[in-house]
């Protein structure tokens, strides 16, 4: 099977979902300029790769996200793509002639050929194109967002935070393990689980573990440090899915994030903060999840709910004290081609 | 098509979900006793006739609080089905030897074959059938529980409660017929909707109808006068399913029950009373719903939220005055055989 995101998963005998690792692996680093990509090392370079993504899928928006905060904007191109794929998978047809203006192609998977002729897994986002080339250089989406942080930094914005300081990695790692494990793959564990078993595991993990955090959270605004960090990016991106899909496409139902005080408030500071709410399309995400996957929703109907109103409200989290950019300071608004429609 | 209660439902052309009307209409009444049913009258008698429900359907569930609330426990006996149907329909399936033991009949189809032989329309709950002959006497939800109120006064308890006063009757009817329109009718439209512009009218008309029943309920207690009626009890058996299987089985997820302040105070209110919540099994409303449709849920797995303890907590609705059961008194606890495990 395929994820609506387009990896290749499985559901094993004991029905339970089984996400397999990215395929593509280079790395885009600072010290990459010698292989010219053969040895699976990319040179950073302002202007020279494209971003795509679907703003539906949880993965590709931490890279939306890393990629805001940082204000790679203009060294990092970006394509989106139609929350709705088909048979080719992830498609330009928000593009004029249904073309992604920048690598001529009308669909990612020719991005994939390029790379490796006959290539026939899966197609899945965030991708990194290399213009010049049009060769795919990685879909690796668990180390894309680090090496932004990281490798890109003489690309970064004046003020951009640190979300990967070297000092706190080994706590942020260890959070993100478990997060991953349970709350962003839990999520789809829990949706895709093959039966009633596989599901009532994911969904106790699941919830175990937003227990858990939501108590760590109860008394700090992020979840390593004082300040935003690539974990709090990667639970944002599953948080802010929660109740418009997770809740009832996924059968999360235990509650909805609004109703779990601190979730709520944590996932709506973030949300409020400029990088992070002005990167989600709320209407790609339900259209998405609700029309792909008609193994679980069959009349492929979008529901109309939840009222998302709220996610503008007072959310109180400043008076746990925090500095969200540490040093840094916010981003400013996104370019004017990248402006979401707001709720 | 046929609704999980069994009823014949059509989608016409436009994807609207259309319920048919009961097919036996027959009433049991206090002047019946001349045509023998017959004639279409039934006479009023205690220990004749046998209540078949399933617990998880709404419409069925009606027939249970009414008679718990009138105290007929002892006069009209209950015979409760698997939540399940097979091809064959409501079986018995809960009893010994996958029979009811009053009527000797493995499916609730028997009885409707007993009435009319060579019958192939639905087959729905509540039903009510005449223990010596066999035969279906109704299956008219809409008419069966004003009659248990209206034809079955000699068998009331003493201190059972007036559920449609004449005095009431014409605005009992009127809200009665408003809710069952957007509100009990109205979250199978939404859910069966065969598409998009269906569900969504039907999602708007469900939600215009709470909010404006939200707004009524706010400064009163019940929705008509100041005692429990059956716009009460009808109001009660989809409120009481709305976040364990509409908000998310059926899309109708704008807000959670528990969201709406008045609405989840009222119902909580009702669930406490003595004949509401004890007649509901959350167990068998979800197993039903999520395992039997399976055009809309193809995996059959039943979600394992909400958390329902909310329901016991306080509802501070008395303060708004009103007498539930009137000059009358509540009913005592249900009889042994009928009591549910507790949440």
């Amino acid at each position: 099977m395929r994820t609506p995101e387009g990896e290749v998963a499985a559901v094993s005998e004991s029905g339970e979902f089984q996400r397999s690792s990215s395929h593509f692996t280079d790395r885009i680093t600072a010290g990459g300029a010698g292989g010219g990509g053969r040895d699976g090392q990319w040179p950073v370079e302002a202007g020279r790769y494209r971003l795509v993504v679907s703003r539906a899928c949880p993965w590709a928006s931490r890279a939306l996200v890393v990629r805001r905060l940082l204000g790679l904007e203009e060294a990092l191109s970006l394509a989106v793509t139609d929350p709705i794929q088909d048979e080719r998978s992830w498609r330009f047809t928000l593009d004029p002639d249904d073309r992604d203006p920048v690598l001529g192609i009308r669909f990612l998977g020719e991005a994939y050929q390029a790379r490796e002729p006959g290539y026939d897994g899966g197609i899945s986002v965030p991708a990194i194109v290399d213009v010049p080339s049009g060769e795919l250089v990685t879909n690796d989406y668990q180390r894309l967002t680090l090496d932004l942080s990281t490798e890109w930094g003489p690309l970064h914005r004046d003020g951009a935070p640190e979300l990967y300081p070297e000092a706190l990695r080994d706590e942020i790692d260890e959070r993100m393990e478990g997060i991953y494990q349970d709350v962003n793959n839990g999520v789809y564990r829990a949706g895709f689980a093959g039966g009633q078993e596989a599901y009532d595991a994911a969904y106790a993990r699941l919830f175990a573990r937003l227990d858990q955090v939501s108590e760590h959270l109860a008394e700090r605004r992020y979840l390593v440090g004082d300040t935003i960090t690539e974990a709090d990016v990667r639970l944002f991106t599953t948080l802010v899915r929660f109740d418009a899909v997770y809740h009832g496409h996924f059968k999360c139902n235990r509650n909805k994030l609004t109703e779990d005080r601190v979730l709520w408030a944590y996932a709506r500071d973030l949300f409020q903060t400029p990088g992070f709410g002005d990167t989600v399309d709320f209407d790609h995400i339900k259209r998405h999840y609700y029309q792909v996957h008609q193994d679980i929703n069959p009349t492929r109907i979008v529901p109309r709910g939840p009222d998302l109103r709220g996610w503008r409200t007072a959310h109180h989290r400043q008076e746990l004290g925090g500095r969200p950019f540490g040093d840094g300071t916010p981003p400013p608004p996104p370019p004017t081609a990248e402006v979401i429609q707001p709720l």
